[in-house]
């Protein structure tokens, strides 16, 4: 019978870090390394500049080299940080961070001494020390650091980190679970992000910093009262440092004010001056019971640090242009004393052209690219019952349509089904946050296919009216001996439209604005051209092409041309802004960018 | 900054090791103790007998007891094996056991103290000490266990060990993920144990024992050269103690003797006569390339402990009463140095209703019972193209058809995704294995599902042919004014089967039995009866019914007629044993039993 080593234990059951083949191992080092990066420069308040590299050294045998402009590791850290496994600073704190264990890093530390033999290199800068380059190695059976070797050298950057590791992997390029997919994954919620990758072939890929602002830094609570266990509160009031029991409640837990603090202690039978840590287990029962059952605030969100409504349509925009796309961000809710937020965007049609939908899965701004299937998020998407927001589903599946869902769960604490950090375990509580937010947006999405659906009936109403008419018209003129009518402004004054016909005279454009509907109308038309642009409306000049504008008002049946002069029209017909494409004729709908 | 303790990791990430539910976490106590118990038993080579009660104490408290008649444990072990996370005896054996890393059951301990707050109760006592009694917790912050008290008791037994723990839980009775579903599935695989289990409402299961034959204990082997790693090796010749390199090969790794040890040598480039401990990365990774270079016997077969596809057979047999079941055990392969072995069964048909098939998942003897999804198991049934054996499926999903599938991995080393032990990784050696074991079985049940289509047309045929027989005879014989005829036997005749037919004559039996096929057939006939039974056959007299059967043995056109005396005659027909279901005319078949 003897003790084993952490270390040991990990090496022995590496897979559970994530490090069960070597496609997937590659990619859970670089993951480990960059989760590092973006979490110290997050807490550090710096714009996060991630370098990675990766270099085929042998057949099977790669070099993965990470680099970041961090506030860097204090010297007398490094060898823990790296060659200790269960070592950091993150894990007794209550606040959303990627890494939380202290597991990561070093993990990938030991798979390479695992595979190749060889220790880390890494080089670190405070702002306030020089650069230190360490070799570290880990002594699996005492669980300590060792440092093959150190020296004080000169480096490039103010302050920093870099990871030098050689590793047994395998390089894949397929999109799905690759390092590229995971760097360009980690790129889309961290909008605030500069990585360069630079693959083993030498291509470099630059992921752009889309948005300068520093997300809001979560800061550290206090536990909540909420779903805290027995034996947790047991040790909390055994190493309290209250001069009494109200103080304990007050001070220990988060939500717990003057007013809540006597209520527990009179549900609870308590006066408040006892001493905590006199407390036996059936009274701390009683505390606990008395916790159930007050009403409590739900636990301060400036603990989590959500990526926001607003960013992940912005993102969702930029990497599939859909047609439609919606995102909600739900108020923080608490599971087991956990504080847990669920974030939810989706997107339809556009560049999407999968009938099945792709569901993108984050935890705490991390991409999740594994067990897919395992994991309570996918779930939960499945859950939903689809068909009623207008997709195609088999019961209990992900639905089939160009739709692509997804999902963030932020948290302090994120319930993962194992250490490899792949797949969230199914807790009641966020699989039914991950619905509600999953049913909000799918009822935007079922309005606009609603609308969607609307405006084509309309249309092919509008089609078979216009040939009508046209056929008509022509009959009517032959018979008359007139000149052939315009059939267009016929359907739109009998539809009720705005309508917007652009001809030509003397070299001028000439832009005629009839509003046939029934409602005064206010909206802008955009004309693009080349050459020099002269008219009444607002010019923005920009190479190679100019735009001219003008903000009208239109009465019912009022009638306006515009002119103006230009070197060529280069849109096919003129942008309106400001109208809903079902009362617009002749036009181009642009809408109000999001 | 600071280090984390094991227990403290494991307590804020208890879903890891199974406790991710209340439901979950009482299956996952009973297993641990069970597991425990089974695994105690078996290395001291005593049949076990295990008793599991539950009782519920409040709302959603249980307290647990699982109590064995392993060989106990020595009093100064008591503590830390059940207070003290990654302790154990089985970490650094290479051989088949249930509990590897000495998580199991002192993870219950820690989750009974998260949640009641209350310690564990022990008794254990061996052959040679009395019997202790002592409640144990765990001080999380140092991973160390504390004894709140001990004494010295009269216990009934004379060895085994007894724990009983109190936790928040939630018992469910449900037939897939339940205590009663997990005992069932154990007692399946573990033919030897007898199990007794009683539910909080305190009825009582027995799960008997059906073999007395203790499974072969699997024996402790050294690691195989193929699929170790780099970093292993490094330490291994770090720490030897052999003399030399050439000694330290065959000393220290399985299946290598005088000349594999040579071939290695000289590939290496070494003479076999150097210090291991002053070998350098770079000479190790020379001689991890030889490894990969040479020829070697897989693993011994000795160190794992299969279920045997006998007993497999006649469990499924047993729990299904299938109409047709096959099981293959394969032979030992390696992956990353670990011996492993799969063994697949299957059932069709019989009391097997559902039109989905059941996977039945097991790995060294222990039932998986979630996460069937994310398991290698379940996906590599699912890999295999089930059409080709007779059933139906789409792609890449489990078969639509009436049968249990049942996989058992063994192996030193079971690769389990997450250390709740729920699902294996998806290792391509084994999921290879599992495959191939999967398309043994498979083809035999396509052989079983031809045969008894061939098996239906043949009878389609015969059913047409009698009754077009039944029509013209009973047509010739009203031309001819003759006795009606008997069409059976005319249809027997024509088809070339052995045809049997009973009759009454005088308060006797007569059986007559014609061999109308082209070759000797030699069969046995019994016949159930009640009252005294009197004949020329042999007779086994048993309450209620008694039987009596005649071997016999019949040349092509052969007739018999047998004759006997008795109350009454119970089975509807005759039945023969030793005959093809197809050429029997007028009894039943029995097959011959498994």
């Amino acid at each position: 019978m003897k003790e084993i080593s952490v270390a040991e234990f990990f090496e022995k059951n590496k897979h559970i870090l994530g490090y069960s083949n070597p496609a997937k191992s590659l990619v859970t080092c670089v993951k480990e390394a960059v989760d590092n990066s973006l979490d110290a420069c997050e807490e550090a308040g710096i714009l996060p500049d991630v370098f990675v590299r990766i270099v085929r050294v042998d057949k099977s045998v790669y070099r993965i080299i990470v680099e970041d402009n961090g506030p860097g590791i204090d010297k007398i850290y490094i060898p823990n940080v790296f060659g200790k496994l269960l070592y950091g600073s993150r894990f007794h704190s209550i606040k959303q961070t990627r890494g939380q264990q202290g597991l990561g890093i070093s993990s990938a530390v030991l798979y390479a001494q695992l595979t190749t033999g060889k220790p880390a290199t890494v080089v670190s800068k405070t702002p306030k020390q020089k650069a230190w380059k360490m070799k570290i190695a880990i002594n699996t059976k005492k669980n300590e650091p060792e440092i093959l070797s150190e020296e004080e050298i000169v480096w490039h950057r103010p302050h920093g980190t870099r990871i030098e590791l050689e590793i047994v992997g395998s390089y894949v390029r397929e999109r799905k679970q690759s390092v590229y997919e995971y760097i360009r994954q980690t790129s889309i919620v961290n909008p605030h992000a500069r990585i360069t990758f630079v693959e083993p072939d030498g291509k470099v890929h630059e992921f752009e910093r889309v948005s300068n602002e520093m997300p809001k830094i979560p800061k550290e609570i206090k536990p909540h009262p909420h779903g805290i266990e027995l034996g947790t509160l047991i040790a909390m009031l055994k190493s309290t440092k209250a001069s009494n029991l109200k103080r304990f409640l007050k001070e220990e837990f988060v939500r717990v004010g003057d007013k809540t603090a006597d209520e527990i202690l009179k549900r609870s039978g308590f006066s408040g001056r006892e001493n905590p840590r006199s407390l036996n287990r059936d009274q701390a029962e009683r505390i606990l019971k008395a916790f159930g059952e007050v009403q409590l605030l739900p636990p301060p969100t400036d603990c989590l640090s959500p990526i926001g409504s607003d960013l992940i349509v912005k993102s969702l925009m930029k990497e599939f242009k859909p047609e439609f796309v919606y995102a909600v961000t739900r108020r923080p809710k608490v599971y087991s004393g956990h504080p847990f937020l669920v974030e939810v965007g989706i997107a339809y049609g556009g560049n999407i052209k999968s009938d099945r939908v792709e569901v993108m899965r984050f935890a705490n701004k991390i991409p999740l690219l594994y067990q897919q299937g395992g994991c309570a998020l996918t779930k939960a998407v499945a859950s939903v019952n689809w068909k009623s927001y207008g997709l195609q589903q088999s019961k209990n599946e992900l639905p089939n349509a160009p739709v692509v869902v997804l999902v963030h769960l932020a948290s302090t604490n994120i319930p993962y089904v194992s250490e490899s950090k792949e797949a969230v375990a199914s807790i009641p509580e966020i699989v039914e946050e991950v619905r509600l937010a999953l049913q909000e947006v799918g009822r935007r999405l079922k309005d606009y296919l609603d609308r969607k659906q609307k405006l084509q009936r309309k249309r092919k109403k509008e089609d078979a009216l216009a040939k009508l008419i046209s056929l008509l018209a022509e009959k009517v003129c032959e018979v008359l001996e007139r000149e052939p009518l315009n059939a267009e402004i016929v359907v739109a004054r009998i539809m009720g439209k705005v309508y917007f016909e652009r001809s030509f005279e003397n070299g001028r454009v000439l832009l005629r604005v009839v509003n046939y509907s029934k409602a005064r109308r206010r909206f802008r038309i955009y004309e693009m051209c080349d050459g020099s642009v002269n008219g009444d409306g607002e010019v923005v000049n920009s190479s190679p092409y100019s735009t001219i504008f003008w903000d009208l008002e239109l009465r019912p049946d009022e009638e306006v041309i515009i002119e103006y002069e230009c070197g060529r029209v280069i849109n096919p017909k003129p942008v309106v802004e400001g109208l809903e494409e079902d009362i617009v004729s002749g036009a181009e709908v642009r809408r109000s960018s999001p």
